[in-house]
């Protein structure tokens, strides 16, 4: 059985993962490559680590303009891009999985009031399911329109799932301090990636006011069963791949460090690419670089009666093109892992 | 006029910081290079980024056995090995600045329990002076013994001072998550500094038990004026130099971004090292990249009802052995920033 | 079917490559991991990145102790280890893999001078490969030692081959200017590998006097049909994965840049892991990360006379454990790509 | 006494290094800064390291109309923009030092050739001086217009002038390996530049065909008497700053390392900013950064017949705005060093 995909956005960053982890997809054909800038490129020739697995010639689809032949298609393009697509996979009745923001929060007027862009199909907000596996698997099974995570929204919904699910912190104390390499912030030249500007160099950028705020609220808030808000500080690495997210949150009751590596990993029993280290290990990035996985550290603090998670994923794959595969895993009823059993490339 | 200084630890990266700093004071002849390791070579052998600066050979002192000629004795050795340098220099009545970690806190017996060392001269630590300038100059001035702070002390305490002496925030609520360069582990060869274990890559340590921790509690308990617990996670940078420190709290009443901008530029009016950011602009820790400065920036969120500071320092230099100039400058009665006059190294 | 591998050194950065590669081979079990420092401990615990996909216990063999169940033995041992378990390998009929340098050159006089080690197997030289598939996949098919070439070599073979056997340069004109990331410097501690030393920074290191000299030019002149000399510089990369070989020879006679390239395609025709680069587009390590590919391009410059080849490999993949495994599949006739088919890891 | 300096292209990271360095020099008042980009603006608002150093508003001066009261212009311009600064300085009387490449070429057509643009004012080359202090200081003490040298020329011809004025290498053998950080692109975006691209990634570019590449020939022609040619490829290096420049010579005696130390020793006698490095040490350009210094290592290799000469700069300051300022203390009649004594900044 093979899985005929299209790939909208494959010459940016996402994307192209995308076209690298589906290459080794053995149920899995690309039909269609779309993008904004190298209609008419082989995609080696954008990308030329990908001479030898992929043949095809990149194209400007228009939103209605991709082949009839695929049955998935996975979006990844800035968002605001994404609605005109969701419509035309609705209407040809093919499952799609968005890479952007545009379904991931509920409320279209957020949506609005932090992308300032206007939401052209609310319509289809109802049938999207926010796809974190790990937490909404079942929703997901049926879904046609995947909302795939944000990327550190992903390393901090999986590190605080289990402290919100079981009641065991303040839900207004958490601090989420997070630290991403520069391959989230795409392709697209700006001088704040800039190699000069960002080698051996660290900053903090839109403290309080970055677009993932809602969308880490909306679902801890879904967890913890009430509204939330989250101090969220995301900060630049002066690496390509891997986020590490510090979460702070005070504790409601004592618990020992050894209780509470018990409760995560009960909660992630079975979960493939979730891996909570034991007592005494913090996750390093490197850990999953080019993998799926999320490594969650775990750290008691009785002098301050604190809670300090710490998540590492690979941006990239956990964070955007691999979690993508795995919701398309789902989905189409294969393996949940297919094509993602590989560990990080350490060193 | 010239001050004579010995340095004790000049082969470790602090030492050869003070060197490539004071080779450039004009009031000021470095006599005597103490080593651990490398006993009898010169100094630009070890370092040959000093060729033509300095021209001395390392000694293997013992601690009464450095020259007579030393006027002002820097101590940059491990914590534990200063506290009997600092018995010799008030025996032979001359000052010393440690860059170390032995005098800095009051109590012996936090040091004892935080250190896990014997505290050898108790008897030295009331005369002792923390020596951070912008908030104990007064202190400084008539000192003998100098405690050079910490390098994350420095950068969250400069951060958070202003805070806390005008009482804004709740002294308990404060996370403060910092990140290193890997050039404040020092010269000594451990996995956790390899090369290929630290680059492309990120990861906390110590969370919650780092040795800094009562250092910054103690310093910041007393701007607050009573006792206070800090949530402090450290995190190690893929870079040589810097340190960038994220600090929350939880405010007490409500202040616009453009008063609390005003208070700081207040606190810290005529402070040439500390500088305040306009509104929107977050410190970078390359912008004091080989300087003396700490950039401080600000943040309000109205939402959760928090402040986020992020100061950004060099850890060599204003964490360790561009302050400790400092402060002899200002025990010598020189003016306060000679030898400290350049800006950051950018890019 | 299924081949029982064994991998001594596996606690290095080339043996647990080994492990990473082998974990995904369809044909192989891992039966044993010797170390000589994480004895009695989980693989996963050493390298946290493979939990999930490896749950044995390395342990401390000695040459002969290692599980009779083994079928090919792979011993990635720093050179001067490894002739006491070819010996043994020898003695049980098993086939060994060697990634160290002792059964490399053919003149074990030779191996000596330039290593200051004694060879204890020299009775074993004969019937050793260097494997090199890509040029001696004949004589590797039926190898029972197969001696798995440098990193730098195979980077320079690879590059110059096609000009060699064509006679296209002047066999004593060729310098061979190489750059490594530091991963190939394996995890042992040393000031040159230390983050703060080598972060930021490039130099050269043992230029003109680097052990893979007379490799480079034994292989070199088998292919010239001559004894030749070669300039060869390495130079450490403030990266972790990667070698770009800049390699010069001096032209016999005009060649255009296009019958060049063919000359190369022509070449490697059908060898998948070799991809020549076409007119105007120059290698990039970081298109070669985490896969078994040599990217090769191609520079004539008839100012100079000169051409000018540049291969880029990552080191430890087809640099060492990747090209292991490469001739294993040959040696076991396994399909010869088999664990190795995926792209590099860009960006 | 104090020279008044305008500087076209200064926000530049060539410019802004200009600034930073005469912000330290005390015979100096900058009172112009040109820019392309960012007029009405304070330096320190583009580049926010400099706060506290100079208090100037970016201008967008045309050609004619920068400050009457300039007696030294420094352009730090792309090639192609230097002309009419030229001209007019001429027609002012006033001294200009010119960092691009319009003056270095002696014969006009060659530049227009390699630059493919027009040159404008090629009666103003007779009286250009190629600005490198330790090859041509009588020239440039009386020069009214001086071509700051390029910045891989000036690590090259450093390297080689010893050997070329003694007649000891062959002068068509010359292979010039130049590995350069990314600053030296300058602070326009690029994907070449970016950070993802970049990052922990090598490669060469513009290999045989770099405009540097008659620069090299011109001056390095001018030490050996008469015409030659150099394989030259620059390479890109995932720093900074730095340079390091691998080149390689047939020798055309024998002579040992001793002996050629010795003689180069000779050849830099007093300069300060080259530093002949003790056999068996090799450059490394971290010694170097944020220094004016090019220190020099060397390599005899008996088995090739070739001498390697190693040298390593800083590319913005010798090998840009340093070296510049070098220039205008030779030609202000200021100590050659002022503003430019300290050492790199290492770790």
């Amino acid at each position: 059985m093979s899985v005929k995909v299209g790939i909208m956005g494959a010459t940016g960053y996402i994307g192209v993962e995308l076209v690298r982890i589906l290459s080794g997809h053995e149920n899995v054909e690309i039909v269609a490559l779309g993008t904004q800038n190298y209609g008419g490129q082989f995609i080696f020739e954008v990308y030329p680590h990908l001479a030898g697995y992929n043949g095809l010639v990149c194209e400007e689809y228009s939103p209605d303009g991709f082949p009839e032949s695929v049955e998935v298609l996975f979006v990844a393009l800035p968002h605001g891009y994404s609605m005109p697509y969701a419509v035309e996979c609705k209407r040809r009745g093919i499952k799609m999985i968005d890479l952007g923001a545009d379904f991931r929060l509920t409320d279209y007027l957020e949506y609005q009031q932090w992308y300032e862009v206007r939401h052209t199909a609310p319509e289809l907000l109802p049938e999207a399911v926010y796809g974190l596996p790990e937490i909404k698997r079942e929703q997901i099974k049926g879904a046609g329109l995947i909302a795939n995570p944000g990327c550190y929204p992903t390393s901090i919904i999986l590190a605080m799932a289990p402290l919100l699910k079981n009641d065991l912190i303040d839900p207004n104390s958490i601090v989420a301090d997070s630290k991403s390499g520069a391959s989230g912030a795409g392709r697209g030249l700006a001088l704040g990636v800039h190699f000069s500007e960002v080698n051996e160099n660290f900053k903090a950028y839109n403290v309080g006011i970055h677009r993932h705020t809602p969308e880490i609220e909306q679902e801890l808030g879904q967890l913890a069963g009430g509204k939330l808000t989250v101090s969220f500080s995301p900060h630049l690495l002066p690496i390509t791949r891997g986020i590490l997210s510090t979460v702070y949150g005070k504790l409601n009751k004592d618990i020992s460090i050894g209780d509470l590596i018990n409760l995560y990993q009960e909660f992630y029993h079975n979960e493939f690419f979730v891996r909570i280290l034991p007592e005494g290990v913090l996750p390093q990035t490197k850990w999953t670089t080019g993998s799926n996985h999320c490594d969650i550290g775990l750290v008691v603090d009785p002098r301050t009666g604190r809670v300090v998670v710490l998540s590492a994923i690979d941006n990239l794959v956990k964070g955007a093109a691999g979690q993508a595969v795995q919701n398309m895993n789902i989905i189409c009823g294969l393996p949940e892992n297919s094509a993602l059993t590989c560990p990080g490339l350490f060193p």
